[in-house]
């Protein structure tokens, strides 16, 4: 029986380790950062799940892009990956940002202080939790039928995870841009090297492909 | 509906393009080459199919290796992959290299001059098909229930279906030791640069993956 992982995969930060601005809003769940910067290297693959025209590379970058499902049973996400409301939700009409197809085709918990009614889109479900990450990555590997579990982001709900000793894999895709000011996943690679081995793999589009498993 | 892929997956060659010795025997898939040589990045890994220590690595290596059952619903092999008889049968008793539990998982396609019954080890069922190229992916794509199709060599299996322009992607690691002699899958990548983009990722333990895709 394997061992069932938590795993962040595909997270871009640009290269001074920002994921997104600060001041997220309806119509921009990225802040004053253009995503378009961050996910730019995902979007040329063949394997993007978005993709409308055929074509796309098959490089290192789609290798990546494609593993994102591979064995994965369930996500966990902050409340912020899912919408940019605070405090009690206004409403439950709205039903996040990924759309009537989420990219996800498993159960996601979504932490929230707030819970509300869990409700699914398409083959993925939305379960609103308000628990600490210990007992909401026991709730998302039952779910997970025996697969992995992926820690999908952002970077609060990362760093709280990697605070609690909980992630296994981390993959971080670092742009070749810099952004200045943002969330900020860390300020070097090098802090986690006490707790995870690093490899970092370049890729021919600029981006640098950061592995980390644990120690 | 994607697009039914031909691929060639962790397909090990030395630097000079060796993936095998000539002399090979029941006892020496690879002949006179040592395939320590050239699987032991593969090895090294936490996916790696074979392992029975926990831990192994978790970094770019691993990525391939993983990747290696992922989305395929079918394997084409030469013959010389499947065993190291010539010619007529000499009996149906033995089957194949690859012990009770292969590790397709899946329909494999044994090109041969000389057909036997099919049969089946664990999950993975063996024909074998007296056929050219073309004909045979065409088998191989009505078994693989709309995945793609995995070539799995030898060399002259692979050669075999470049010149028949049949393959989509190949992902050849190359690895840091010379062999010499033996059975050679090119004199250097360049040689199929006419007709793919390549992308060469470099490994922390040596090891350079050469990506290809149709242009």
């Amino acid at each position: 029986m394997p061992q069932q992982l938590l795993r962040v995969q595909n997270f871009s930060v640009s290269s001074d380790g920002i994921a997104a601005g600060e001041d997220q809003s309806l119509d921009r769940p990225f802040g004053h950062v253009d995503p378009g910067d961050l996910f730019a290297w995902a979007e040329a693959t063949a394997s993007w799940p978005y993709r409308t025209a055929p074509g796309g590379t098959r490089g290192i970058d789609d290798y990546f892009v494609r593993d994102f499902s591979h064995n994965i049973g369930a996500e966990i996400m902050g409340r912020n990956k899912f919408g940019p409301q605070r405090g009690p939700w206004p409403d439950h009409t709205w039903h996040g940002w990924w759309g009537n197809e989420p990219p996800f085709h498993t159960p996601v918990f979504v932490m929230t202080h707030h819970p509300r009614p869990s409700f699914t889109l398409s083959d993925t479900t939305f379960h609103f939790v308000d628990a600490d990450p210990q007992t909401v990555l026991q709730l998302a590997r039952q779910a997970a039928g025996g697969k992995d579990v992926r820690l999908g982001g952002g970077v609060t709900t990362i760093r709280q995870f990697l605070d609690a000793g909980l992630v296994d894999t981390l993959h971080v895709a670092v742009v070749p841009v810099k952004l200045g000011t943002g969330l900020r996943l860390w300020n070097t690679p090098e802090e986690l090297l006490d707790r995870y081995h690093l490899e970092v793999v370049p890729s021919p589009t600029g981006v640098a492909h950061h592995l980390f498993w644990r120690r």
